[in-house]
């Protein structure tokens, strides 16, 4: 199953050239491309479920989600592309009056970048995976994918890859656009391609740093946007923990536990006030409440019983509900106080990828900014508060260490929104000022080109007078909206 | 002079108190900042050109220029800061109807990454340096700047900081907003403290890419955006040849050869027609009109000595106009076959920063896009073509590998604008998706972060839903201009 050397030139190959034949395809061809392969995987949403749930132990209401999700990604990305959001037009004229001597006529608009290499999650099957956000975003920036399929679904991978592949032909996109390769060493073999011109990945820190080193060692480094690993803490004021207690912690639970605990956005961490034991029984009543199920995989399983019992034996750190890590583990909590985790922050940075989290006693709420501050770089940060707390130093700790924070909420679940930032400082992604969900996502396949005195039937077709792809632009310093009704 | 470790440390320390302290003012504030110092330079502009023209021997309209535009930047920063467009405030409400399952309330904002390491550079010693573009577009984001001082111009360094920092006090910015380090331990010490969010460089490829290496081989890798090296490759039709190759020739030799061929953006080879010497007379006629001038340093004096004589002896290589390299260089010009330089593309990738340019002769039009396509990624690339050329293959060849392209014109001179580009694909640049000068520069230094379900009143500004700040924000998809009547 393992793609060869050769195979792989060839995938990057075509892909080179299927990016060339493509690149300069309207917006709404390129559109009904992402749309036709949608409508596609929907048609097959029952096959692709059952095998996913065979391959992952998800449930089939997680799945049928996830698939739902994924479709309506690309649907949405689909009609940012038409409406040239991602482009970023932007046309100066020639001004002899320009404040510091004459401007000539300067247009800029974003072009793809070309080949994307594109690594498979294991805990998205679809919506991380083969067509999923990396992959939708850089086929909407324009370019085109090659996408490892992980080896935690391969039959899943290989099929959505399969149903990807025909639906882009039917719909008329040049062969080699997408296609998909497998394999642990088609990983460094793409990073390393000359042809290649950007990564993607969602993964561990340790696989995703390589990857990312790579790509900067390149004799032409190239960017790599990864999503790396995330602890995601939950902050909870005096005032919340009175006032709901017993909601949050129901929250928490179900929130650390969905999945089999194999979200990246799992809060890993809770800080709540000290005696962290005092909702111990609603505790243990949500955790008794959570359906048995197993991991993604046998290694996966592995990973955790060794992180998990890593992180029982820190100094200072108690078990509150034991739980286990057998193949259908039962949820673990365990507890450390704000004076341990000071003294050791690094316990505030280990990813336990499964059922498992850590509650932290504080005795003081004005302990909250400055343990946020123990955090490395998150993909989010909650808090719970009530409307009278004065949270505004903990609000800015919060966001000064995540792409998203979030009020009162449970960081499991991103929705794909205009505004969503999925992303976040080192260790959380290798690439903070991007995100991989959401229409923002687009923009890291493309880079800025500056067109100065060209005729106007040379330019590309955006930054011509009459905008004939209808985008909304900015025109000398003031945007304008498309004549829609063209 | 030079800036001890302890000292840097304190500028660093200082540097990011400023930023805490900084951070959250209104945009009009800050850009009231940025205009006291653009004033405060203007003020001293006699005192400032006199300086700099004794310590880099370049003219005083070229430097009185230079600082024009200098100071016009950040007045067309402070503005852009005003309107917000940096902040790309998005807003998405809540939405029980969302395609993929109900929306929570998320809102988006762009905030500054905290410290800036900015390297001054030789040749623009104010565009590009102290208060030059990146420093500019840092603090305009909101960042603080520690700045090390190029060794070209120390002097000028010095004074030129000493009068930003003095304007910033004046106007009430918080101290260590802005600061300059001197000498060369101090660039590896910026880029390495932890304090350091992002570095951004002008200078040779082979220090930007030890320090974009350095920055990502940090614990905690940070963004780096280095402006290499470029060739700045212009390529002339037969019939523009024909039609004005006299003219073509003039505006080549005065574009090479402007501010002694110390550009980045000069064009270091010319492609033509064969016979490369069939304009002999009108080049050695427009190198003699040269008026003599040093080199910015004895330093630059020498690498420009041994990169002439390295391509002088290339094989294949011949000289047109001798010229020399004494300490004031009279214009080198030398010529080589296409065929030669497919035999050894590496002969199109050696940048002499100076004034000496290779002429490429073609037997045939059909050549170009493969010629340009022998060529490294570039900041520019030009063409020179009549109305009636074919040339689309061409156009997309140069837009591939260059930030922007130019139609028959000269790539000095780059004008700081909405649309501009200053950037490129690597050797160019270590970061092609983002330019240096420009208003998008400014972008360069903030990250994303998304609030999720927050009250209204913990929300920045710029997302709350009266718009305080008056800034222009997506919301729900569709774009709305503030409310200036406010």
């Amino acid at each position: 199953m393992e793609t060869t050397p050769e195979q792989i030139e060839a995938h990057v190959s075509a892909a080179h050239e299927a990016y060339e034949a493509a690149r300069d395809v309207p917006p709404a061809v390129r559109a009904r491309w992402l749309t036709a392969v949608a409508d596609r995987l929907d048609a097959h949403a029952a096959e692709l479920v059952a095998l996913a749930v065979e391959e992952t132990h998800l449930t089939q209401p997680r799945l049928t989600g996830e698939l739902t999700r994924t479709t309506f990604q690309a649907r949405l990305l689909a009609a940012e592309v038409v409406a040239g959001e991602h482009l970023d037009a932007t046309i100066d004229h020639a001004d002899t009056s320009w404040g510091m001597g004459p401007r000539p006529d300067l247009r800029r608009v974003n072009v793809p970048l070309g080949v994307v290499a594109v690594f498979g999650a294991s805990n998205f099957p679809f919506a991380f995976s083969v067509f999923g956000g990396d992959t939708v975003s850089a086929l909407a920036a324009g370019c085109s994918v090659v996408h490892k399929v992980h080896s935690a679904h391969p039959r899943l991978g290989a099929r959505t890859a399969e149903l990807v592949v025909s639906a882009l032909e039917d719909a008329g996109a040049p062969a080699g656009l997408f296609s998909s390769v497998h394999g642990r060493p088609a990983g460094p073999a793409l990073i390393d391609h000359p042809l290649t011109r950007a990564g993607a990945f969602t993964g561990s820190e340790h696989a995703g740093r390589l990857l990312f080193d790579r790509a900067n060692a390149r004799p032409v480094p190239i960017p790599f946007y990864g999503e790396l690993g995330s602890i995601n803490p939950v902050f909870v004021t005096r005032a919340a923990w009175q006032a709901r207690g017993d909601e949050i912690v129901r929250g928490y639970v179900a929130s650390y536990t969905l999945g089999v605990g194999q979200f990246c956005t799992k809060p890993g961490v809770l800080v709540v006030p000290a005696p962290v034991d005092e909702r111990l029984a609603t505790l243990e009543a949500a955790a008794r409440d959570v359906a048995p199920a197993a991991m993604l995989t046998p290694r996966l399983a592995s990973s955790f019983r060794i992180a998990r019992d890593a992180l029982v034996q820190r100094g200072g750190v108690d078990l509150l509900i034991r739980g286990d890590a057998s193949d259908t583990p039962a949820p673990t909590l365990m507890a450390i106080s704000a004076d341990r985790a000071r003294a050791d922050r690094s316990v505030l940075a280990e990813e336990v990828f499964g059922p498992a989290s850590l509650l932290v006693g504080y005795d003081d709420e004005a302990e909250l900014p400055g343990l946020a501050a123990l955090f490395e770089g998150q993909l989010t940060a909650t808090l719970h508060a009530e409307p009278a707390d004065d949270v505004a130093a903990l609000v800015r700790a919060i966001a000064d260490r995540a792409g998203r924070v979030l009020w009162n909420g449970w960081p499991t679940g991103v929705s794909v929104t205009y505004a969503q930032q999925h992303g976040g400082p080192y260790p959380a992604t290798t690439a903070p000022s991007t995100t991989s969900v959401g229409t923002a996502a687009i923009r890291r396949f493309t880079r800025p080109v500056a067109y100065q005195a060209f005729p106007d039937h040379q330019l590309p077709p955006p930054l011509r007078e009459a905008n004939p792809w209808g985008v909304r632009r900015r025109v000398d310093g003031a945007w304008h909206e498309p004549d829609r009704a063209r």
